[in-house]
């Protein structure tokens, strides 16, 4: 991991992560062992339901684009976790062969009140389709170490 | 799954799963493909985090946790996804060993303005560990379809 603290970042900076791109046979794997709803798991269920073929889960979107943007550097070896996210929406479907884009951006930050050792970053994460289209979105707070 | 409709939900209903032991080699799994933080993924590392050990991904403990519940019939054929999540937090680390219990309770409920074909389900997920002590919580809407 990159050597990034609290002072690394700043507000407005966007961390864009590579493309990912989701096979058919990682979102039936995905499903099949953490959300096996039939439209994530069954082509046939799938093509007869609202979203006409399979769709990846959202908990999928979320944790492969997380890792794309861990890799790409979003956080360092300051990173002390989160204690949460909000407003977590999927805005389209994801299906097999696309790719997904994820960027997070600084929006706040401040020193921790409590704790001299630590600051918040405050993130919006959005995720992307090839089409450019917004197919995930929320906010997080970032615990980060200070220098 | 279970042949379940807007229906068949009440306000105040509680969905309890049966509960779910995460290893360490399954934390370590699904660090390594999600989410490769430190306290995540090493335990060396994770020793000298502000943890004291490895801790499981946050993504990790929602997802197994969703399909616990899943498996325990909060959603059936009924479901038609999810818009998003809201508040979800964090609240204590998840260890080695530790087994998690997932609940959904209904708070709300009312059928779609725009669509007479389902109706909105609202629920708050909360995940416990051995302990009783709450890990994780967040709210969700659910789409169901009408019978």
């Amino acid at each position: 991991m990159p050597e990034r603290y609290y002072e690394d970042y700043s507000v407005g900076e966007v961390i864009k992560a590579d493309g990912v791109t989701l096979s058919e046979a990682d979102i039936l794997d995905f499903a099949f062992r953490y959300d096996p709803q039939p439209f994530h798991l069954d082509k046939e269920a799938a093509a007869k339901s609202i979203y006409g073929g399979l769709i990846a889960s959202g908990w999928q979107v979320g944790a492969v684009t997380f890792r794309m943007l861990v890799q790409a550097g979003v956080l360092g070896r300051g990173s002390m976790g989160s204690p949460g996210l909000d407003e977590l929406r999927w805005t389209k479907p994801v299906r097999p062969g696309d790719t997904l884009y994820a960027e997070a951006e600084v929006t706040d930050m401040r020193p921790s009140q409590s704790k001299p050792d630590r600051g918040l970053v405050f993130m919006t994460y959005r995720v992307r389709n090839q089409s450019g289209e917004v197919v995930m979105s929320f906010r997080s707070t970032q615990l980060i170490r200070r220098r």
